[in-house]
């Protein structure tokens, strides 16, 4: 995979001046272009062999544009915070937004390259790593970022050579760490699992380009034009046709089979029962969370439903047994502009919580499978893909010790006008329904189908919904509250045999 | 101060409940209020003795509101990134934007009280940073914030009783730790302190509310009702008038003696010379930022100057000496939503970098007493208030190690023309010229006055400003970055010393 980017290619100082300075005036125009559409954020990565030539390239993308819509990011090592939280959070918060160009140094692919050769890993372990790459990559580009990956290469003998010559001078030695020499010796193994990885995450969607790093003018050049030519395909480009893909159910099954149909809204909880059980179910829930091991862990309660299925009380029975300081309720509106200016997992990763935390999402994210597919507010291809996208969410929050407990609250269709004309009639609750309200309920039967393919498409072995009937809200509280405990009991009994 | 705090009020249960639904429903639809209007953000502050019943009270607040809207923080121990920013920070990026409520448990109070307490400061330096809060309160409300203030309060023997009372039972044994023990040694002292701080920071836009902590039904119904009191009151209150203070120029003088126009715009630097210096100054500053000591501080540099001055291109003068991996660029263009829900600088606090970094403010908070004060973007006494609001953020940046170093670059209205045109006549330059730029134009000397108070109002000794004749781009530009490495030199032998 390498051997073509061992060739010796070199660009004399006088062709590069000649061609620098129209490249340079053609990316700065480029990127004015960008900054005035708006239309999408540009994610370069910066990869390949140490003394390749990489942070001069850089430097100099930063000298051609404006280096004040570019944000270079190196990441270092993890804050405190970073390291209580899944390992691509902190990737996430430093996505650029739309208009903006992000270059990243350390990047995804640090972490899984370092542990394959030290040996932490095996390879198997490391497709795991790879493909998850691969998944959030496309996430990323199907979110409209412009992906661009340059991966720097030097040859054995080359990289010797540049370490001897960067440690040799007094003022370049500083730049040759003792992890340079230990990795140069390393070479051949990283060579080979460089060569995996570039191989299983090169796609069409995000292919690698390889530089060869003898030279920083040939580097330079090359990724400039790459920059360039990508920028203005993309700039030029229309807006993607939708490519209307046929929307299937989850399962195919004669209507009136649905899932969602199976709750029993039947179910019901006696007065006196009710008190009782409910302050049991609180008492223990509060103990739980002031468990040592709590310390260890951290919650996310999803709580969907019909409208008027009574999410807001719900919520404020699981609340009240809890310390204030512990839980954050996020209630999910309209996007903010800076969020709308980002991929749209976005700002649910920026509201989860440390370690020891209880976050609360009234609505989340599985909007985009509700109300966005129902109401149209984004073409079918996204909210089709959305399904594995948040899946894939999922699985990083709980291999993060992050318990995901997620509920749907279900009613009848009778009992939700019932309800709404409560809701009229009564004064303080009449801020409580609007003609939106009216609206979405025309569409009930387009929602519960929605429903149906989001509980089978993302009910998983980690995060499984809870069907929960709210016909009997004092039923459904009880059990919200039920499955919360046992699960969080299940999660402490783990986390205390992952400690001993 | 205290004395009317040990009374022994207390509520009966029955009243208690009696008044809870009244005031519940009543607390419930104001916070709906504040949510539809979403003109102003409330801060609650419950600070005051251990044991007291705060965590109960803002439990109860949680309880009778929708917790949806309700921030409960507490500050604990700072992480790695907090330990490292101004002290107020964590708390700047915590504050509610408008419609929402944040219940503050430790906050800005806690560290000066208990350095106070274990002897660390004395008087005096409480005084100063009680002195700081008062203008950092004032500076939340005069920027529409609701802010009030509960001081729990239990005399010595009833503290005690509490303590025993709470580390007997084992359900609540647990919340009696050892700092609570040895803080109830120090009762007396603690007190004292309390009451100076008390006495220093209740002001008539922020007043102390003491609430008598011996019975939680008395604490909790003062606590709701004073809330639900303010939040009627300033739900209803109309839109405050303006003031219309007089607009006074900083210096009294005969107009046209403004310092900005001592500024001398004949200053050249040839050809020859300019290469030669450029390269020797980005050199000094290259180094400067390798130097290990620079990692115990940061800058944070700010551009402003007249349109077409040349800002752009004199920042990328300073970049090119940099690595793009440690300085970072902050365009400042028209606020998100999100910035606008927050107090004005709120959003340059949030693009602060960490140790060791370098950012650039291309524009800044000065937009407030110049663009915004000539275009009557906001009201005059909000840019009045400015002034001393910006003195207080750089002061304190500076006293955390933050080098401020602040550019003016002036350029005469004759070259303005000039380069307006010449602008207009460059394809690859026009879009750096619009209407607006004429439109501001015409208020030259409007502008030139808001420069002229500005220097004046906020050139300190700590962080002043540098008027750079930008006439001769070239010239500019080396006196930008001589300003710069000299800056620096100071700040890292003074570092230097620091370390020994």
């Amino acid at each position: 995979m390498f051997e073509s980017a061992e060739l010796g290619r070199r660009v004399s100082k006088e062709a590069f001046e000649k061609q620098e300075a129209k490249l340079r005036s053609a990316l700065l125009d480029a990127q004015y272009d960008l900054l005035k559409q708006r239309k999408f954020p540009v994610v370069v990565l910066i990869a390949g062999v140490d003394g390749a030539g990489k942070g001069e390239t850089v430097n100099l993308l930063n000298e051609w544009m404006d280096p004040r819509h570019i944000e270079t990011l190196a990441f270092g090592l993890p804050t405190d915070v970073e390291r209580e939280m899944p390992p691509m959070w902190r990737f996430w918060m430093n996505l650029p937004p739309r208009g903006r160009i992000g270059i990243l140094f350390g990047h995804w692919y640090t972490a899984p390259i370092l542990l394959r050769a030290y040996g932490d890993i095996g390879d198997r372990e490391l497709d795991g790593h790879l493909s998850e790459i691969t998944r959030f990559e496309k996430m990323l580009v199907d979110e409209g970022t412009l992906l661009l990956k340059f991966w720097f290469h030097l040859s054995k003998k080359d990289q010797k050579k540049r370490l001897k010559k960067l440690a040799s001078d007094k003022d370049t030695a500083w730049r040759v760490t003792r992890t340079d020499w230990k990795h140069f010796k390393l070479y051949d193994k990283f060579r080979n699992i460089s060569e995996r990885s570039l191989r299983e995450t090169s796609q069409p969607f995000a292919p690698w380009t390889i530089v060869e790093g003898l030279d920083h003018h040939y580097c330079s050049l090359t990724v400039g034009r790459t920059l360039l030519d990508a920028l203005r395909r993309r700039i030029k480009a229309p807006e993607p046709a939708t490519t209307s893909l046929p929307v299937l159910p989850a399962v195919a099954s004669p209507r009136g089979k649905r899932v969602i149909d199976t709750v029993d809204l039947t179910q019901k909880v006696s007065d006196k029962g009710y008190e009782k059980q409910l302050e049991k179910l609180q008492g223990r829930l509060n103990l739980m969370l002031r468990d040592p091991d709590y310390r260890r862990l951290s919650a996310v309660l999803v709580f969907e439903g019909c409208d008027a299925a009574g999410k807001g009380g719900t919520i404020r029975r699981v609340t009240q047994a809890l310390d204030a300081r512990q839980y954050r309720i996020v209630p999910i509106a309209a996007p903010s502009d800076e969020e709308r200016a980002h991929p749209y997992l976005w700002r649910f990763w920026r509201k989860l919580g440390r370690r020891g935390t209880f976050t609360i999402f009234d609505r989340s994210w599985y909007g985009r499978v509700l109300v966005e597919r129902v109401e149209g507010f984004c073409r079918p291809e996204d909210w089709q893909r959305a399904y594995t996208e948040i899946n894939d969410f999922e699985e990083q929050l709980t291999r993060n010790r992050i318990v995901v407990i997620k509920f749907w609250l279900q009613i009848s269709k009778d009992e939700q006008l019932r309800r709404f004309k409560e809701r009229e009639a009564t004064e303080f609750k009449r801020f409580k329904i609007t003609e939106e309200d009216w609206r979405n309920r025309e569409k009930w039967d387009a929602y519960q189908d929605a429903v149906n393919d989001m509980v089978e498409r993302t009910s998983t072995e980690i995060a499984p919904w809870h069907l929960v009937s709210s016909q009997d809200k004092r039923y459904g509280r009880l059990q919200v509250l039920r499955v919360v405990t046992e699960t969080l009991e299940r999660a402490l009994k783990k986390a205390a045999r992952g400690r001993e």
